[in-house]
Protein backbone atom coordinates (compact mmCIF):
# COMPACT_ATOMS: atom_id res chain seq x y z
CA UNK A 1 0.00 0.00 0.00
CA UNK A 2 1.22 3.13 -0.66
CA UNK A 3 1.32 6.44 1.51
CA UNK A 4 -0.74 9.39 0.86
CA UNK A 5 1.25 11.40 -0.53
CA UNK A 6 2.74 9.26 -3.17
CA UNK A 7 -0.94 8.15 -3.88
CA UNK A 8 -1.92 11.52 -4.74
CA UNK A 9 1.83 11.83 -6.95
CA UNK A 10 0.86 8.93 -8.83
CA UNK A 11 -2.43 10.30 -9.97
CA UNK A 12 -0.91 13.89 -10.86
CA UNK A 13 1.51 11.94 -12.60
CA UNK A 14 -0.88 10.09 -14.59
CA UNK A 15 -2.69 13.24 -15.72
CA UNK A 16 0.43 14.86 -16.56
CA UNK A 17 1.55 12.03 -18.93
CA UNK A 18 -2.40 12.01 -20.28
CA UNK A 19 -2.30 15.74 -20.85
CA UNK A 20 -2.48 16.69 -24.46
CA UNK A 21 -4.27 18.74 -27.30
CA UNK A 22 -7.05 15.87 -27.38
CA UNK A 23 -7.18 15.82 -23.31
CA UNK A 24 -7.36 19.19 -22.27
CA UNK A 25 -7.01 20.05 -18.33
CA UNK A 26 -9.05 22.52 -16.53
CA UNK A 27 -6.32 25.51 -17.46
CA UNK A 28 -7.60 28.02 -20.04
CA UNK A 29 -5.24 26.51 -22.19
CA UNK A 30 -5.63 23.00 -21.64
CA UNK A 31 -2.47 22.05 -22.04
CA UNK A 32 0.89 22.06 -19.88
CA UNK A 33 3.44 24.93 -21.78
CA UNK A 34 6.03 23.41 -23.23
CA UNK A 35 9.01 25.35 -21.77
CA UNK A 36 7.66 23.70 -18.25
CA UNK A 37 8.01 20.48 -19.26
CA UNK A 38 11.75 19.87 -18.11
CA UNK A 39 11.11 21.38 -15.03
CA UNK A 40 8.12 19.75 -14.24
CA UNK A 41 10.03 16.33 -14.93
CA UNK A 42 12.73 17.21 -13.05
CA UNK A 43 10.59 18.26 -9.85
CA UNK A 44 8.77 15.08 -9.95
CA UNK A 45 11.76 12.67 -10.58
CA UNK A 46 12.18 14.10 -6.70
CA UNK A 47 10.17 11.17 -4.30
CA UNK A 48 8.98 13.49 -2.04
CA UNK A 49 7.54 16.70 -4.92
CA UNK A 50 5.09 16.88 -7.34
CA UNK A 51 3.73 19.99 -9.55
CA UNK A 52 0.30 20.64 -8.98
CA UNK A 53 0.38 23.30 -11.24
CA UNK A 54 2.80 25.37 -13.79
CA UNK A 55 2.92 28.40 -16.31
CA UNK A 56 6.04 29.20 -18.26
CA UNK A 57 5.02 32.89 -18.71
CA UNK A 58 3.37 34.58 -21.10
CA UNK A 59 2.07 37.55 -23.25
CA UNK A 60 -1.92 38.47 -22.93
CA UNK A 61 -4.16 41.12 -23.45
CA UNK A 62 -7.13 40.70 -21.59
CA UNK A 63 -10.96 42.26 -22.13
CA UNK A 64 -12.00 42.95 -18.42
CA UNK A 65 -15.98 40.88 -17.63
CA UNK A 66 -19.25 42.96 -16.58
CA UNK A 67 -18.75 42.39 -12.89
CA UNK A 68 -18.54 45.22 -10.50
CA UNK A 69 -15.07 44.47 -9.68
CA UNK A 70 -11.53 45.64 -10.53
CA UNK A 71 -10.29 43.33 -13.22
CA UNK A 72 -12.90 41.14 -13.38
CA UNK A 73 -12.23 37.74 -14.55
CA UNK A 74 -15.84 36.08 -14.67
CA UNK A 75 -19.02 37.40 -16.57
CA UNK A 76 -18.10 37.54 -20.37
CA UNK A 77 -14.21 38.87 -19.10
CA UNK A 78 -12.18 37.13 -22.16
CA UNK A 79 -8.73 36.82 -23.70
CA UNK A 80 -8.23 38.92 -27.22
CA UNK A 81 -4.54 37.21 -27.17
CA UNK A 82 -2.31 35.26 -25.46
CA UNK A 83 0.75 33.36 -25.96
CA UNK A 84 3.62 31.55 -24.33
CA UNK A 85 5.75 32.10 -27.09
CA UNK A 86 8.32 34.89 -27.51
CA UNK A 87 7.99 34.48 -31.38
CA UNK A 88 4.42 34.54 -31.36
CA UNK A 89 4.37 37.91 -29.66
CA UNK A 90 5.53 39.40 -33.58
CA UNK A 91 3.11 41.88 -34.32
CA UNK A 92 0.04 40.64 -32.44
CA UNK A 93 -1.68 43.88 -32.00
CA UNK A 94 -2.07 43.57 -36.31
CA UNK A 95 -4.30 40.58 -35.45
CA UNK A 96 -6.82 42.60 -33.40
CA UNK A 97 -9.56 45.01 -34.77
CA UNK A 98 -8.65 47.86 -32.50
CA UNK A 99 -9.37 51.19 -32.92
CA UNK A 100 -6.63 53.32 -32.53
CA UNK A 101 -7.46 57.07 -31.61
CA UNK A 102 -10.06 56.29 -29.07
CA UNK A 103 -10.83 58.69 -26.45
CA UNK A 104 -10.38 57.64 -22.88
CA UNK A 105 -13.90 56.56 -21.20
CA UNK A 106 -15.45 59.13 -19.70
CA UNK A 107 -17.09 57.02 -16.73
CA UNK A 108 -15.66 55.79 -13.73
CA UNK A 109 -13.24 52.76 -14.40
CA UNK A 110 -15.59 50.53 -12.90
CA UNK A 111 -18.45 51.21 -15.24
CA UNK A 112 -16.15 50.47 -18.31
CA UNK A 113 -14.78 46.72 -19.26
CA UNK A 114 -10.76 47.72 -19.99
CA UNK A 115 -8.42 45.69 -22.21
CA UNK A 116 -5.12 45.17 -20.30
CA UNK A 117 -1.92 44.36 -21.96
CA UNK A 118 0.48 41.94 -19.58
CA UNK A 119 3.11 40.13 -19.43
CA UNK A 120 3.30 37.31 -16.31
CA UNK A 121 6.50 35.55 -16.03
CA UNK A 122 6.84 31.66 -14.68
CA UNK A 123 4.91 30.21 -12.07
CA UNK A 124 5.23 27.00 -10.20
CA UNK A 125 2.80 25.20 -7.65
CA UNK A 126 4.76 22.23 -5.71
CA UNK A 127 3.44 19.73 -3.39
CA UNK A 128 5.74 18.35 -1.14
CA UNK A 129 5.56 15.72 1.51
CA UNK A 130 6.78 17.30 4.53
CA UNK A 131 7.64 20.28 6.24
CA UNK A 132 11.35 19.95 4.96
CA UNK A 133 11.21 19.46 2.09
CA UNK A 134 9.00 22.70 1.52
CA UNK A 135 11.31 24.56 3.22
CA UNK A 136 14.00 23.33 1.55
CA UNK A 137 12.35 24.14 -2.34
CA UNK A 138 11.53 27.39 -0.28
CA UNK A 139 14.94 28.37 0.48
CA UNK A 140 16.19 26.77 -2.76
CA UNK A 141 13.29 29.55 -5.22
CA UNK A 142 14.20 32.54 -3.12
CA UNK A 143 18.36 32.05 -3.42
CA UNK A 144 17.56 31.87 -7.36
CA UNK A 145 15.41 35.67 -6.94
CA UNK A 146 12.13 33.95 -7.11
CA UNK A 147 11.30 36.58 -4.26
CA UNK A 148 7.44 36.15 -4.32
CA UNK A 149 7.74 32.88 -2.99
CA UNK A 150 5.42 31.31 -0.34
CA UNK A 151 4.51 28.22 1.27
CA UNK A 152 0.76 27.97 1.63
CA UNK A 153 -1.02 25.01 3.19
CA UNK A 154 -0.49 21.51 3.35
CA UNK A 155 3.26 22.58 2.08
CA UNK A 156 2.56 23.47 -1.80
CA UNK A 157 5.09 25.84 -2.31
CA UNK A 158 4.49 28.36 -4.82
CA UNK A 159 7.29 29.78 -6.77
CA UNK A 160 6.99 33.12 -8.08
CA UNK A 161 8.66 36.39 -9.73
CA UNK A 162 7.78 39.74 -9.71
CA UNK A 163 9.07 40.24 -13.80
CA UNK A 164 5.48 41.76 -15.08
CA UNK A 165 3.86 44.15 -17.24
CA UNK A 166 0.38 45.27 -16.23
CA UNK A 167 -0.72 48.10 -18.62
CA UNK A 168 -4.37 49.51 -19.75
CA UNK A 169 -4.45 50.07 -23.15
CA UNK A 170 -8.10 50.39 -23.93
CA UNK A 171 -11.60 49.53 -23.60
CA UNK A 172 -15.13 48.20 -25.22
CA UNK A 173 -16.71 50.77 -26.96
CA UNK A 174 -20.15 49.89 -25.55
CA UNK A 175 -21.67 51.42 -29.03
CA UNK A 176 -19.88 50.42 -31.29
CA UNK A 177 -19.06 46.87 -29.75
CA UNK A 178 -15.88 47.60 -31.09
CA UNK A 179 -12.02 47.38 -29.21
CA UNK A 180 -10.90 50.73 -28.59
CA UNK A 181 -7.54 51.41 -28.28
CA UNK A 182 -6.25 54.81 -26.25
CA UNK A 183 -2.26 53.64 -27.31
CA UNK A 184 -1.01 53.98 -30.65
CA UNK A 185 0.74 50.81 -32.02
CA UNK A 186 4.22 52.30 -32.08
CA UNK A 187 3.11 51.92 -28.21
CA UNK A 188 2.00 48.45 -28.49
CA UNK A 189 5.33 47.26 -30.76
CA UNK A 190 7.52 49.01 -27.89
CA UNK A 191 5.66 46.92 -25.38
CA UNK A 192 6.13 43.70 -27.62
CA UNK A 193 9.95 44.89 -27.24
CA UNK A 194 9.85 45.12 -23.83
CA UNK A 195 8.19 41.72 -23.59
CA UNK A 196 10.93 40.16 -25.02
CA UNK A 197 13.28 41.46 -22.96
CA UNK A 198 11.24 40.15 -20.08
CA UNK A 199 10.81 36.59 -21.75
CA UNK A 200 14.76 36.16 -21.97
CA UNK A 201 15.17 37.20 -18.27
CA UNK A 202 12.25 34.77 -17.54
CA UNK A 203 13.75 31.52 -19.29
CA UNK A 204 16.99 32.59 -18.03
CA UNK A 205 15.53 32.48 -13.65
CA UNK A 206 14.01 29.12 -15.40
CA UNK A 207 16.97 27.98 -16.38
CA UNK A 208 19.09 29.25 -13.22
CA UNK A 209 16.41 27.50 -11.39
CA UNK A 210 16.64 24.54 -13.05
CA UNK A 211 20.08 24.16 -12.29
CA UNK A 212 19.69 24.37 -8.57
CA UNK A 213 16.75 22.13 -8.17
CA UNK A 214 18.64 19.77 -10.31
CA UNK A 215 21.97 19.76 -8.09
CA UNK A 216 18.98 19.27 -5.05
CA UNK A 217 17.79 16.38 -6.76
CA UNK A 218 21.20 14.78 -7.19
CA UNK A 219 21.77 15.99 -3.33
CA UNK A 220 18.95 13.99 -2.26
CA UNK A 221 20.10 10.81 -4.15
CA UNK A 222 22.87 10.24 -1.90
CA UNK A 223 26.19 12.58 -1.30
CA UNK A 224 28.50 13.55 -3.87
CA UNK A 225 25.83 12.84 -6.81
CA UNK A 226 27.17 15.19 -9.81
CA UNK A 227 26.25 15.85 -13.27
CA UNK A 228 28.53 13.23 -14.54
CA UNK A 229 27.21 10.45 -12.35
CA UNK A 230 23.96 11.68 -12.22
CA UNK A 231 20.90 8.82 -13.10
CA UNK A 232 20.61 8.81 -17.01
CA UNK A 233 17.17 9.01 -16.66
CA UNK A 234 16.99 12.32 -15.36
CA UNK A 235 15.53 14.86 -17.82
CA UNK A 236 17.65 17.71 -19.27
CA UNK A 237 17.00 20.78 -21.64
CA UNK A 238 15.92 19.15 -25.19
CA UNK A 239 14.27 21.08 -28.47
CA UNK A 240 10.61 21.78 -28.56
CA UNK A 241 10.27 19.06 -31.04
CA UNK A 242 12.11 16.39 -28.82
CA UNK A 243 9.99 17.03 -26.21
CA UNK A 244 6.92 17.07 -28.43
CA UNK A 245 7.81 13.40 -29.19
CA UNK A 246 8.84 12.60 -25.85
CA UNK A 247 5.49 13.74 -24.20
CA UNK A 248 3.34 12.05 -27.41
CA UNK A 249 5.29 8.98 -26.53
CA UNK A 250 4.94 8.80 -22.77
CA UNK A 251 0.96 10.13 -22.86
CA UNK A 252 -0.16 7.42 -25.46
CA UNK A 253 1.96 4.69 -22.52
CA UNK A 254 0.50 6.29 -19.46
CA UNK A 255 -3.10 5.98 -21.53
CA UNK A 256 -2.43 2.42 -22.65
CA UNK A 257 -2.19 1.68 -18.75
CA UNK A 258 -4.86 3.55 -17.77
CA UNK A 259 -6.56 0.98 -20.68
CA UNK A 260 -5.33 -1.59 -19.23
CA UNK A 261 -6.21 -0.71 -15.64
CA UNK B 1 13.80 35.35 31.33
CA UNK B 2 11.66 36.02 28.09
CA UNK B 3 11.87 33.25 25.22
CA UNK B 4 13.66 34.20 21.99
CA UNK B 5 10.45 34.99 20.11
CA UNK B 6 9.48 37.49 23.03
CA UNK B 7 12.58 39.18 23.18
CA UNK B 8 12.64 39.46 19.88
CA UNK B 9 9.08 41.23 19.66
CA UNK B 10 9.99 43.67 22.32
CA UNK B 11 12.81 44.56 19.80
CA UNK B 12 10.95 45.24 16.93
CA UNK B 13 8.02 47.05 19.30
CA UNK B 14 10.49 49.44 20.63
CA UNK B 15 11.71 50.52 17.33
CA UNK B 16 8.13 50.89 15.83
CA UNK B 17 7.09 52.71 18.79
CA UNK B 18 10.16 55.27 18.29
CA UNK B 19 10.47 55.55 14.56
CA UNK B 20 9.08 58.73 13.19
CA UNK B 21 10.09 61.84 11.17
CA UNK B 22 13.02 62.52 13.54
CA UNK B 23 14.10 58.87 13.49
CA UNK B 24 13.79 57.36 10.28
CA UNK B 25 13.54 53.62 9.73
CA UNK B 26 15.70 51.24 6.81
CA UNK B 27 12.76 51.75 4.31
CA UNK B 28 12.72 54.62 1.21
CA UNK B 29 10.41 56.69 3.22
CA UNK B 30 12.28 55.95 6.64
CA UNK B 31 8.41 55.74 8.26
CA UNK B 32 5.84 53.38 9.13
CA UNK B 33 2.56 54.22 6.14
CA UNK B 34 -0.13 55.40 8.66
CA UNK B 35 -2.90 53.32 6.89
CA UNK B 36 -0.88 49.97 8.16
CA UNK B 37 -0.83 51.61 12.13
CA UNK B 38 -4.07 49.54 13.15
CA UNK B 39 -3.54 46.30 11.71
CA UNK B 40 0.36 46.71 12.95
CA UNK B 41 -1.26 47.60 16.69
CA UNK B 42 -3.74 44.67 15.91
CA UNK B 43 -1.57 42.33 14.74
CA UNK B 44 0.93 43.16 17.60
CA UNK B 45 -1.43 42.67 20.44
CA UNK B 46 -1.72 38.89 19.57
CA UNK B 47 1.10 37.44 22.05
CA UNK B 48 2.71 35.28 19.11
CA UNK B 49 2.70 37.32 16.01
CA UNK B 50 4.69 40.36 15.35
CA UNK B 51 4.84 42.72 12.06
CA UNK B 52 7.82 43.02 10.43
CA UNK B 53 7.57 45.26 7.37
CA UNK B 54 4.48 46.70 5.35
CA UNK B 55 3.48 49.05 2.84
CA UNK B 56 -0.01 50.46 3.04
CA UNK B 57 0.03 50.43 -1.22
CA UNK B 58 1.59 53.31 -2.99
CA UNK B 59 2.18 54.74 -6.52
CA UNK B 60 5.11 55.38 -7.61
CA UNK B 61 6.97 56.37 -10.93
CA UNK B 62 10.24 54.98 -11.27
CA UNK B 63 13.61 55.88 -13.26
CA UNK B 64 15.28 52.68 -13.90
CA UNK B 65 19.23 52.36 -12.85
CA UNK B 66 21.99 52.25 -15.11
CA UNK B 67 22.55 48.13 -14.49
CA UNK B 68 22.03 45.73 -16.99
CA UNK B 69 19.30 44.41 -15.94
CA UNK B 70 15.66 44.75 -16.20
CA UNK B 71 13.96 47.06 -13.73
CA UNK B 72 17.25 47.74 -12.05
CA UNK B 73 16.92 49.21 -8.71
CA UNK B 74 20.59 49.93 -8.14
CA UNK B 75 22.96 52.09 -9.62
CA UNK B 76 21.22 55.56 -9.55
CA UNK B 77 17.77 54.19 -9.90
CA UNK B 78 15.41 56.69 -8.36
CA UNK B 79 11.75 57.54 -7.61
CA UNK B 80 10.44 60.26 -9.19
CA UNK B 81 6.88 60.44 -7.58
CA UNK B 82 5.85 58.07 -4.95
CA UNK B 83 3.05 58.58 -2.59
CA UNK B 84 0.31 56.01 0.04
CA UNK B 85 -2.00 58.48 -0.05
CA UNK B 86 -4.85 58.35 -2.64
CA UNK B 87 -5.73 62.55 -2.44
CA UNK B 88 -1.73 63.37 -3.08
CA UNK B 89 -1.91 61.34 -6.82
CA UNK B 90 -4.11 64.38 -7.85
CA UNK B 91 -2.07 66.21 -10.99
CA UNK B 92 1.03 64.25 -9.63
CA UNK B 93 2.34 64.83 -13.46
CA UNK B 94 2.20 68.19 -13.30
CA UNK B 95 4.72 68.43 -10.73
CA UNK B 96 7.76 66.54 -13.33
CA UNK B 97 8.92 67.87 -16.20
CA UNK B 98 7.95 65.62 -18.76
CA UNK B 99 8.96 65.80 -22.53
CA UNK B 100 5.48 64.96 -24.17
CA UNK B 101 5.08 63.54 -27.20
CA UNK B 102 8.86 61.76 -27.33
CA UNK B 103 9.60 58.97 -29.58
CA UNK B 104 10.19 55.69 -28.03
CA UNK B 105 14.36 54.67 -27.72
CA UNK B 106 15.19 53.13 -30.68
CA UNK B 107 18.08 50.97 -28.85
CA UNK B 108 17.36 47.61 -27.24
CA UNK B 109 15.51 48.27 -23.72
CA UNK B 110 18.59 47.02 -21.59
CA UNK B 111 19.95 50.06 -22.73
CA UNK B 112 17.98 52.40 -21.73
CA UNK B 113 16.72 53.63 -18.79
CA UNK B 114 13.15 53.47 -18.59
CA UNK B 115 10.17 54.96 -16.62
CA UNK B 116 7.64 52.95 -14.85
CA UNK B 117 4.39 53.69 -13.43
CA UNK B 118 3.56 51.96 -10.90
CA UNK B 119 0.35 50.87 -7.91
CA UNK B 120 1.31 48.83 -5.60
CA UNK B 121 -1.15 47.07 -3.05
CA UNK B 122 -0.70 46.37 0.71
CA UNK B 123 1.67 44.11 1.49
CA UNK B 124 2.23 42.81 4.97
CA UNK B 125 5.25 41.05 6.42
CA UNK B 126 4.25 38.84 9.78
CA UNK B 127 6.65 36.95 11.91
CA UNK B 128 4.53 34.34 14.12
CA UNK B 129 6.05 32.29 16.81
CA UNK B 130 5.54 28.84 15.93
CA UNK B 131 3.91 26.77 12.94
CA UNK B 132 0.66 26.43 13.77
CA UNK B 133 0.31 30.52 13.86
CA UNK B 134 1.88 31.15 10.79
CA UNK B 135 -0.95 28.86 9.00
CA UNK B 136 -3.78 30.06 10.80
CA UNK B 137 -2.68 33.58 9.60
CA UNK B 138 -1.59 32.32 6.47
CA UNK B 139 -4.96 30.55 5.86
CA UNK B 140 -6.86 33.86 6.83
CA UNK B 141 -5.49 36.11 4.33
CA UNK B 142 -6.58 33.50 1.72
CA UNK B 143 -9.59 33.52 2.26
CA UNK B 144 -9.31 37.39 2.53
CA UNK B 145 -8.99 37.41 -1.18
CA UNK B 146 -4.84 37.55 -0.44
CA UNK B 147 -4.31 35.16 -3.24
CA UNK B 148 -0.29 35.94 -3.13
CA UNK B 149 0.38 35.23 0.18
CA UNK B 150 2.81 32.46 1.67
CA UNK B 151 5.01 31.38 4.49
CA UNK B 152 8.79 31.95 4.22
CA UNK B 153 11.33 30.44 6.53
CA UNK B 154 10.83 30.50 10.43
CA UNK B 155 7.47 31.40 10.18
CA UNK B 156 7.23 34.43 8.51
CA UNK B 157 4.10 35.33 6.48
CA UNK B 158 4.05 37.65 3.19
CA UNK B 159 0.65 38.79 3.02
CA UNK B 160 -0.03 40.15 -0.78
CA UNK B 161 -2.56 40.68 -3.42
CA UNK B 162 -2.34 41.36 -7.32
CA UNK B 163 -3.64 44.30 -7.70
CA UNK B 164 -1.71 46.08 -9.69
CA UNK B 165 -0.42 48.12 -12.92
CA UNK B 166 2.96 48.20 -14.34
CA UNK B 167 2.84 50.59 -16.75
CA UNK B 168 5.98 52.16 -19.24
CA UNK B 169 5.35 55.88 -19.80
CA UNK B 170 8.91 56.84 -20.92
CA UNK B 171 12.78 57.14 -20.67
CA UNK B 172 15.60 59.20 -19.84
CA UNK B 173 16.88 61.00 -22.95
CA UNK B 174 20.46 60.66 -22.15
CA UNK B 175 21.30 63.73 -24.78
CA UNK B 176 19.09 66.24 -23.15
CA UNK B 177 18.69 64.83 -19.49
CA UNK B 178 15.04 65.24 -19.23
CA UNK B 179 12.61 63.01 -18.59
CA UNK B 180 10.79 61.72 -22.24
CA UNK B 181 7.52 60.63 -22.44
CA UNK B 182 6.14 59.01 -24.89
CA UNK B 183 2.19 58.27 -23.12
CA UNK B 184 0.03 61.75 -23.13
CA UNK B 185 -0.93 63.81 -20.30
CA UNK B 186 -4.77 62.65 -20.86
CA UNK B 187 -2.86 58.86 -20.14
CA UNK B 188 -1.65 59.68 -16.99
CA UNK B 189 -4.38 61.23 -16.11
CA UNK B 190 -6.84 58.02 -16.70
CA UNK B 191 -4.06 56.15 -14.83
CA UNK B 192 -4.12 58.32 -12.37
CA UNK B 193 -7.87 57.63 -11.83
CA UNK B 194 -7.48 53.59 -11.93
CA UNK B 195 -4.59 53.91 -9.50
CA UNK B 196 -7.61 55.20 -7.43
CA UNK B 197 -10.04 52.68 -7.87
CA UNK B 198 -7.23 50.24 -7.28
CA UNK B 199 -6.69 52.53 -3.81
CA UNK B 200 -10.35 51.94 -3.02
CA UNK B 201 -10.01 48.40 -3.33
CA UNK B 202 -6.52 47.98 -1.99
CA UNK B 203 -8.82 49.85 1.14
CA UNK B 204 -11.28 47.78 1.18
CA UNK B 205 -9.49 44.27 1.01
CA UNK B 206 -6.87 45.62 4.25
CA UNK B 207 -10.88 46.80 6.38
CA UNK B 208 -11.69 43.01 5.39
CA UNK B 209 -8.30 41.68 6.66
CA UNK B 210 -8.43 43.68 9.92
CA UNK B 211 -11.70 42.68 11.07
CA UNK B 212 -10.79 38.62 10.07
CA UNK B 213 -7.51 39.44 12.01
CA UNK B 214 -9.61 40.85 14.74
CA UNK B 215 -11.79 37.98 14.97
CA UNK B 216 -9.05 35.70 15.05
CA UNK B 217 -7.51 37.77 17.92
CA UNK B 218 -10.87 37.73 20.00
CA UNK B 219 -10.84 33.93 19.13
CA UNK B 220 -7.27 33.71 20.70
CA UNK B 221 -7.98 35.66 24.08
CA UNK B 222 -10.81 33.57 24.86
CA UNK B 223 -13.49 31.13 23.15
CA UNK B 224 -16.66 33.56 22.70
CA UNK B 225 -15.44 37.02 22.98
CA UNK B 226 -16.97 39.17 20.56
CA UNK B 227 -16.85 42.74 19.71
CA UNK B 228 -19.26 43.77 23.01
CA UNK B 229 -16.70 41.96 25.03
CA UNK B 230 -12.99 43.03 23.32
CA UNK B 231 -10.44 44.49 25.54
CA UNK B 232 -10.61 48.13 25.50
CA UNK B 233 -7.14 48.88 24.68
CA UNK B 234 -7.52 47.11 21.21
CA UNK B 235 -6.95 49.19 18.37
CA UNK B 236 -9.80 50.67 16.36
CA UNK B 237 -9.66 52.32 13.13
CA UNK B 238 -8.63 55.74 13.66
CA UNK B 239 -8.76 59.12 11.80
CA UNK B 240 -5.35 60.53 10.50
CA UNK B 241 -4.73 62.79 13.74
CA UNK B 242 -5.94 60.68 15.91
CA UNK B 243 -3.35 58.31 14.48
CA UNK B 244 -0.53 60.73 14.76
CA UNK B 245 -1.42 61.64 17.94
CA UNK B 246 -1.46 58.20 19.66
CA UNK B 247 1.63 57.69 17.58
CA UNK B 248 3.42 60.79 18.88
CA UNK B 249 2.51 59.76 22.32
CA UNK B 250 3.44 55.92 22.56
CA UNK B 251 7.06 57.30 20.75
CA UNK B 252 7.58 60.00 23.23
CA UNK B 253 6.53 56.86 26.24
CA UNK B 254 9.01 54.20 24.75
CA UNK B 255 11.66 56.87 23.92
CA UNK B 256 11.14 57.92 28.04
CA UNK B 257 11.44 54.02 28.77
CA UNK B 258 14.39 53.23 26.48
CA UNK B 259 16.40 56.47 28.35
CA UNK B 260 15.71 55.06 31.64
CA UNK B 261 16.68 51.30 30.32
Amino acid sequence: MQDPFTQKKQKILSEISANGTDNLDASPKGTIDEHCLPIIHLINSHPDMVTTSSCSGRVSVYLEGTQDKLVSKGNEGKWIFVTHEPAETRDWYKTVDFEYGSRFPSAAAYGTRGILYKFEALILHVKCRDLQTSNQLYSLAMSCGFRESGIGSNFNVAIRISIKLDVPIGFLDEDTGKYACFVGEEYLEYLTKLSLDRFEENFRKLKQLYDAIEKYVAGSDGAGATSENKPKDRPTWESKEERRERMMKEGLKRREELRRD
